[in-house]
């Protein structure tokens, strides 16, 4: 007889996985990048490049260069975050990590502790919102307005906890193309938040793993540049710019919280090999490639836009993005996003719930994020007709019925 | 003035870390691989077969291959582990991980809570050490003879445990290869561990990321392969048999306990890049390669043991191990490691002392653990007799001088 080990798994594990099974054939979720965008020959160049010159340090745990990670790749970060983030700082600043996801568990648990408290938009990361359920934290959320997170809900909301003797442990933002929202914080927004995380003493967690897809190229400064007391802890990624799978992310940080970072990345290091590429391929051709990942994006966000005009019309409403690869639909009120979800898998079509990506379940109910990087226009398009059949059957909108019109047709 | 941190870190949390500096000329920890034993041009090989044909994968966190990580190399690892440990899996039943030491942190996660108890061997790897300690939990030291852990001991350990309504959560082993002492558990003892653990309805945690190690090429099956009761989770790296600074290893476990790690493992996957990689290597090349590895270290082992008689003559006693990448070492009962430890610092010479890899502070004060595979024989030779040297400076022992001759000389 099998051995039993579920008695022996501690009260308040997560649920365990299922198997897994292949994703629909029009998947709008996940954030994965555009197949057709990753310059491959180039990646191969700089992989031989970097194993015939330096492949040997592979024997090393790290390197030869510590705990930090591959410091070509710091070094090159360094460049890049002064020209594109306005951030000064030193390879010494940065930590290398597997994917900023990583960087995310390393900063939570330097800090928090079940009961403590922290603020973040209300329509937030995923994977951010379940990582504070999973530790114990209370969340308080902050409305967003289309220049992100609301500075008079912010003061408020620090005001309150103050008033309740607590001091929350961070504001977690995510400033330039926020997830799912897409909205972006103009400098004097962000000026205002510096003064409120300094008057109430709480640091910011700045998460800029989008920054880099403005379809202008333009962004405003990270709020970790415009600091003036080295209250921010920053983290990025090159999953969105380059390739999720490499899982290469990183953070920046004044030593006095990173030196309590470090002893929690019990890994001895991430990835040697993918940092060895990103460096050799981002010195020569980082600045080149992504303007033209950003009008990929912008295509496919295109196709996105027009599909969903032609197929839900006016029952989907939504901003168009300056940037990113996520849309942050609002549907009709009578559609149950979560519902929806359920009945869309089945008809082949994964979309995020809106209430699995805020902390306003009921506002987000009728809504849905769809990433548009991954797919390719056609499957778009397709997709999106398939969601809008799914959607009137179910709660009857769309009321046109172009799909069927088109689906006939194809 | 600057942002104080300080205040916001929870109790408990580990000291900081203090700034990386360049290890001593003389490195004899850390189990960092041969430089030279790396087949660069075949690793360049396999990067580019894999890139070529399956790069674009790249773009996808999980590769189209879902959490569990790069399918053909799991496929790899079945084969090898039927081969090499008589294990039957299927590709379903591993779980790739960034390096064995993820997989530590994604059992332990899964099956400890503070105040729980775990069974180990007494000298024991100090990453798990110090993990146990982290989490807060219990831990009980089975003593070790040349056979590794033994079985009146850990029958006795069990059953007062029993009397006093403790469970433990799993009896953790290195049984081929044991860290730091490099015993090798024969298939009797085996059997007798498996009966025991089934006795007393505790399951193994199998860490075997030495046992394609041992001078001969042969080893034990491993317990994951000779448990009837599927009581067993097993872990391994490929960091000793090729590179570590590619971080992958894999957990290979019942999906009763693999369900409830896989949803602990929140980094969204591990390198990709560095999967396929291997994966293609190591199906052309695993089988050739290892083989020529031990001979490497065994010639470094024989060099270090040469350089320890030379050097330390009687004072430094050992069993000359069967295979792995260290040597157990013990000094005179006057030597305090510690102390000798931070001394051959300030002289360029890095050592484990014994306290830091074993739960029996007082017996091993006199210990010291000796990693051979990284640094070269003339640093194997020179790192000796400076730590010699120093010891003889400060503890009066080696009485001989043999280094100081060969010093002159040199």
């Amino acid at each position: 007889m099998a051995f039993d080990f579920a008695p022996l798994v501690p009260a308040g594990s997560p649920a365990p996985a299922v198997r897994w099974s292949p994703p629909g054939k029009y998947n709008f979720t996940f954030g994965n990048n555009d197949p057709e965008g990753l310059d491959v020959a180039e990646l191969m160049a700089a992989a031989q490049g970097a194993l015939s010159r330096e492949g040997r340090r592979l024997s090393d745990y790290r390197l030869h260069m510590g705990p930090q990670g591959y410091r070509p790749l710091r070094e090159f970060l360094v460049k890049k975050l002064r020209r594109d983030a306005q951030i000064e700082c030193t390879a010494d600043d940065i930590l290398l990590t597997s994917g900023s996801l990583q960087g995310l568990d390393l900063v939570n648990g330097a800090l928090l502790a079940p009961g403590d408290t922290v603020i973040c938009e209300r329509d937030c990361y995923e994977g951010t919102l379940n990582r504070y359920a999973r530790r114990g934290v209370n969340v308080v959320g902050i409305a967003l307005d289309r220049g992100g997170m609301r500075m008079d809900e912010l003061e408020t909301a620090l005001a309150d906890l103050k008033k309740t003797g607590v001091r929350p442990k961070f504001i977690y933002t995510i400033p330039t193309v926020q997830n799912p929202t897409a909205t972006i914080m103009d400098e004097a927004r962000r000026k205002t938040l510096l003064a409120l995380a300094e008057d109430y003493g709480v640091p910011i967690f700045e998460d800029d793993c989008y920054a880099d897809l403005t379809w202008s190229g333009e962004r405003p400064p990270a709020l970790y540049a415009m600091s003036k007391t080295q209250n921010v802890i920053h983290i990025g990624s090159f999953s969105k710019t380059i390739a999720p799978a490499l899982r290469v992310g990183f953070i920046v940080a004044p030593w006095s919280i990173l030196s309590r970072i470090l002893p929690l990345k019990t890994d001895a290091g991430s990835g040697g090999l993918e940092q060895m590429m990103l460096a050799e391929y981002c010195e020569a051709h980082f600045a080149e490639h992504v303007p033209q990942l950003r009008q990929r994006f912008q295509a496919k966000l295109d196709t996105l836009v027009a599909a969903l005009n032609e197929q839900f019309g006016t029952a989907a409403e939504f901003d168009y993005p300056p940037g990113g690869i996520f849309l942050w639909v609002k549907l009709p009120d009578s559609v149950d996003s979560m519902k929806l979800r359920d009945k869309a898998l089945a008809a082949g079509v994964v979309i995020n719930p809106g209430p699995e990506w805020s902390l306003d379940k009921q506002g987000s109910r009728c809504r849905m994020r769809l990433c548009f990087a991954s797919p390719t226009h056609d499957e778009i398009r397709e997709g999106i007709a398939v969601l809008a059949e799914v959607c009137r059957k179910e709660f009857g909108v769309p009321t046109r019925s172009a799909n069927v019109e088109r689906r006939v047709g194809a």
